[in-house]
């Protein structure tokens, strides 16, 4: 096990009917500014119980922020904060909303040009406080310090960082999840997994709880995915699909163990080229990477054939083959295609996303930094 | 999966060589009050480490708290803070210091008389901050926000609790444990599996996640904890012990499941009145509990032996024995006896432990409150 430092302060608030706590979980002193996506909270009920919740506070609204949120709709909400004097920021949404609003959080603090944040890695010294009503399982961002955000400008994808971005606390009720449409489920349960996999399938370290942890969410997932699509109202299915994703990125799982990012890397540049979601990205990358990888891999895929599919029969190669492919399966199970020819890329595109890997620096990717270029072409070689 | 709140503020710095961090996670104009046990630390070289870390604070130290600490030691504790001005304590040491640690923090802000925290339950409103070097994997208290203090007037131990006792950090460094006798690993390790069992052998609400994490921390206990006592300076299996240790009870396993305490209230009798070690008490418990409680527990036993002990041959009868068995045989795999005899305790006392329970009003125990003293009593007759 690796030495490590591990620390997550965001309250987590879990279960039906715990929206109401809002109105005790921000100061009342505080003036609010609700932030959201596309809309889909006035439609299925979200918006009305934080506008109730909130009856007591001071607040505003701003609305628009992306599926992949650009930064400059984030610039547009930093102006209405500097203007109207807002002082606590509540993300009402998924992964998006919950990213942009932290980079609203620190841009509204910011010293200098906030693209700086995502293109020079600038330090965020300061940020609003935030919290996050939760109402679509997939990227962790609800209890960590990251986001994601995209430059429409140069089609770039740009991650960023800092502590004083986690959280005060998240909301998670899973009936806010029932009207979700099935393709943002199945991409969430799949960005949860992806997750987990990268923090998990590298090479052992003796960290053996780690390791029960990352498999226990990854059969979590597989056990409830496929019902959280064809029984959307079932509480027991979408409660344990909300715990596990929050679970996946929250810090625990990734503490005292080695990574391998290049799954969510390499996909980043296939939504910035080609618009595909997040979520279908890792679905064709993480097979064909661990098809890649297979030796690196070796041990921990052996160990993840066994104790998340229970594939136990055979010689290593055939586990390994069988665990690549109930992967795949469970993916397709979730009505996500697994090869890029369903997206329409085909060979000759390979070639710019490659470019783009290298224009971001993504040269030495992988637990070994050895998902070079040459490797990630070979990678989406397979991909087809 | 049941409506929960869940947030843990401590910062775990885990690894060897980590105690150097202390320089950097206390503000260096804080006078602080070193507090240990019996001076076990001045043996493995812990003490100096920290002498060595602190060399640019302003400090003193506090030794002699007792391995069921005590309340008038801790009493003496605030004195000194209160007449020297200590205003950050560092507990060093096992669960006991940090026990006793956060009820001398508690304690040297509390307005009244400090007795009143255990025998009235009086709110705590304000605590000293504090930080914990753990030397002993075992209670989970150096990332929680509970203690057991024990009154040696009324041979007492009785609970407290603050959300203001999360220590602010913990230092985790596996090598820390290599001198500890191994009784006191053993008693460590079936501490913080009971803690986990009593988070999870309930019955079933559907909470998959908080089961397999439940599951992994027995398992990584069951696979480690004879190895920690054979081989006591293998790096990764004290590791593993004492992550595992923390996990089991920081609040994350609990949370949104039943809760069963029984074994642990019962247990606190026998020590108070018998002066066994907390380990010894549990390890004795939990089979006859488990034994006592087998309906209402069927289908998390049955849970329990496939997914910790890999029991799924035979009828429901037969593996639930043989899971009970193999808990046993854990237990004493580790050298410490699982019945009452062997500490010279018999039938005609537990009469007197009974009334103890009553007295301390644990009259309704388990997850449905149906531990009476008269099960009680049951379940200490298959003690013996």
């Amino acid at each position: 096990m690796y030495n490590f430092s591990f620390q997550n302060p965001t309250r987590l608030i879990f279960g039906e009917g715990q929206m109401a706590r809002l109105a005790s979980e921000i100061p009342k002193d505080k003036k609010v500014l609700v932030i959201y996506g596309g809309g889909s909270i006035r439609k299925n009920g979200v918006y009305d119980q934080v506008s109730s919740a909130l009856s007591e506070h001071e607040w505003g609204e701003f609305g628009g922020i992306e599926p992949n949120p650009g930064f400059h709709t984030a610039m547009k909400a930093v102006e209405k904060i500097k203007a109207e004097g807002f002082d606590f920021l509540l993300a009402v949404g998924g992964g998006s909303v919950a990213d942009a609003t932290k980079f609203i959080a620190a841009s509204a603090c910011f010293d200098g040009d906030p693209l700086h944040i995502l293109s020079k890695g600038a330090r965020i010294r300061a940020a609003l406080p935030l919290g996050v009503v939760l109402t679509l399982p997939a990227t962790g961002s609800e209890s960590n310090p990251n986001g994601v955000m995209t430059n429409y400008d140069t089609h770039e994808k740009l991650a960023f960082y800092g502590r004083r971005l986690f959280p005060q606390f998240a909301i998670l009720d899973p009936t806010a999840t029932y009207s979700l449409p099935p393709r943002q489920v199945a991409n969430g349960i799949i960005d949860a997994y992806v997750h987990t996999v990268e923090q998990y399938l590298t090479f052992p370290v003796g960290a053996d709880l780690q390791d029960r942890f990352a498999e226990g969410i990854l059969r979590t997932l597989a056990d409830n995915g496929p019902a959280a699509l064809s029984d959307p109202e079932n509480y027991r299915v979408r409660a344990n699909v909300m715990w596990s994703a929050t679970m996946a990125l929250n810090g625990l799982i990734g503490s005292g163990v080695p990574h391998d990012w290049s799954t969510h890397f390499i996909g980043h540049e296939l939504t910035a080229l080609h618009n595909m979601d997040h979520g279908q990205t890792l679905a064709v990358i993480l097979p064909a990477m661990m098809a890649e990888k297979r030796e690196q891999k070796r041990e921990k895929l052996l160990q993840y054939a066994s104790e998340v599919w229970k594939i136990n029969d055979g010689d290593e190669e055939g586990r390994i083959d069988q665990a690549i492919e109930a992967t795949r399966a469970f993916f397709e199970s979730l009505g996500v295609s697994t090869r890029l020819s369903s997206y329409g890329i085909k060979q000759q595109h390979i070639p710019a996303l490659i470019e783009a890997l290298e224009k971001h620096n993504m040269i030495a990717l992988g637990e070994h930094q050895d998902v070079t270029p040459e490797i990630s072409a070979k990678v989406l070689h397979r991909c087809l």
